[in-house]
C-alpha cells in the first residue's frame, strides 16, 4: 500500500492555520505544509481557487479528500489518525463540550479578538472624509476601544465560565478547541498587544497549552513573533 | 432503570431552536420542550441563567447534563439516541462534510439571514438624530440593502457550492446541516420576505428537505407563520 499523502495549505499568519500546524506537530502525523502567502494574494491564484473556490486557508487534502475550515479539519485529523483519544474525546459528553466550544468560539473569540487585530495591523478605516485608498493611517481608536470591550468580554466569559472549574476549556486535559482558542487570542500581538496581561487566569490556561504542546506552539508562532518584532522596531 | 428524561429549552421564534425542534420532532426522541420567550426577558429570569449563565436558547438538559449551542446538541442528540446515522454520518469523511458546513455556516448563513431579519422585523435603527428610544420606525433602506446583498453571496455559495452536485447541503441524504440552513433561510419569512423566491434550485431543497422531515416542519414553523400573518394584516 501507497504511503498516505496528507498536504494542508496554510497561512502561519492566520490563526486557524497555527491551530492545525500546532496539532499536527505534537501529534507527529505524516503531513506536508504546503504554504499559500496571502498578502501576496496567493489564495487566488488559479490553482487554489481550483482547489478551495472560497479562496481560504486552511485547505486540507487528504489522500485526494479536499477539506475546508479549520474546526472541520482538526476534527477530521483526529478522528482518521491514531492520535491520543483526549484531543477529541469520543465519549458523548465530553464530545459536546469540546463541539459546544468550538461552535462558541466562531461567534465570540474569532471575531472579537480578530476585530482588534484587523483594526490595529491590517486596516486601520480611513477617518470620515479620507481618500479611502490612503494607507498608513492613524489606528481609529473609538472603534479600536469598542472591539477591545467586546473582546473583554469574552475573555471574561472564558475565565468565568469554561476555565471556572477545569484547567483546559473543555475538561481536564487539552483538545483542539484549546489550540483553536489560544491560537485566536495570540493573533493580537503582531502589534505586541498581549490581550491576557491582566489576566492572570487565562494567562496560566496559556501557559498550560503551550507546556502541553510544546515546541510546536513555537514553530507555528514564529511569523508572527518576527511581524510583531518588526512592528515594535517601526514605533 | 428510571426513563431518560430529556428536556430542550426552546423559543420557536429563534432559528436554531426551530432546527432541534424539528429534528426531535421527526426521529420520535422523547422529550419534553420547556418554551423560554425570549421577547418576555425569560431568558433573563434567575431560575434560567442558573440553567445557562449566558442566558440564551436553545439550552438541552439530559438526565442531568446540561448543553448550550445548538450545532452541539443536535449532534450530541443523533450521538447519543438511536436515529437514522444519515443525520450525522460516522464515516470520517462524511461526517467532515457535515462539521465542514456547520463551522461555515456560524460565519455565513446565520448572521446574513439574521441581519435582514433583525432589520425589518426587530430593530430597525433609528435615523441619524433620532431618539433611539422611539420604535415603529421605518426600516433603514440602505442598511437593508447592504445586509440582503451579503445575503445574496452566501446563497450563491449554497447553491453553486454546497448543492452543486448534491441533494442535500452534505450529501445524497439529509443531515443536521440542512435543518440548521433552512431554519436560518426561514427567518426572514416574518415580514414575508422568502429569500428564496428567485431561486430554483435552493427552493427545491428546500422542498426536499421539508419532505424528508414532514409535519415537523410545520409545526416548528407554526409560531413564525403566525406572526407572519400578523405582520402581513399590519401592512
Amino acid at each position: 500500500m501507497a504511503a498516505r499523502l496528507l498536504e494542508v495549505y496554510l497561512d502561519l499568519l492566520s490563526q486557524p492555520c497555527r491551530a492545525i500546524h500546532i496539532l499536527l506537530g505534537c501529534t507527529n502525523i505524516p503531513h506536508t505544509v504546503r504554504t499559500v502567502a496571502l498578502r501576496k494574494g496567493e489564495n487566488r491564484t488559479p490553482e487554489f481557487t481550483k482547489l478551495n473556490p472560497m479562496q481560504k486557508v486552511p485547505v486540507m487534502v487528504d489522500n485526494g479528500f479536499v477539506l475546508t475550515e479549520s474546526d472541520a479539519i482538526m476534527k477530521y485529523l483526529v478522528t482518521k489518525y491514531e492520535v491520543p483519544q483526549h484531543w477529541y474525546p469520543r465519549q458523548p459528553e465530553r464530545r459536546a463540550r469540546v463541539d459546544e466550544y468550538t461552535a462558541w468560539h466562531h461567534t465570540h473569540t474569532r471575531p472579537h479578538a480578530a476585530r482588534v487585530f484587523l483594526l490595529e495591523i491590517i486596516n486601520p478605516p480611513p477617518p470620515p472624509g479620507a481618500d479611502p485608498a490612503a494607507d498608513g493611517l492613524p489606528v481609529d481608536q473609538a472603534r479600536l476601544g469598542r472591539a477591545l470591550s467586546e473582546l473583554e468580554d469574552t475573555l471574561d466569559r472564558l475565565e468565568d465560565m469554561f476555565l471556572r472549574r477545569q484547567p483546559f476549556l473543555c475538561g481536564d486535559d487539552i483538545t483542539v478547541a484549546d489550540l483553536l482558542a489560544v491560537c485566536e487570542l495570540m493573533q493580537p500581538e503582531m502589534s505586541g498587544r498581549d490581550v491576557l496581561q491582566r489576566r492572570p487566569g487565562l494567562q496560566r490556561w496559556r501557559g498550560r497549552v503551550q507546556a502541553a504542546v510544546g515546541e510546536a506552539f513555537h514553530r507555528a508562532h514564529a511569523v508572527l513573533y518576527a511581524v510583531r518584532d518588526r512592528h515594535a522596531a517601526k514605533l
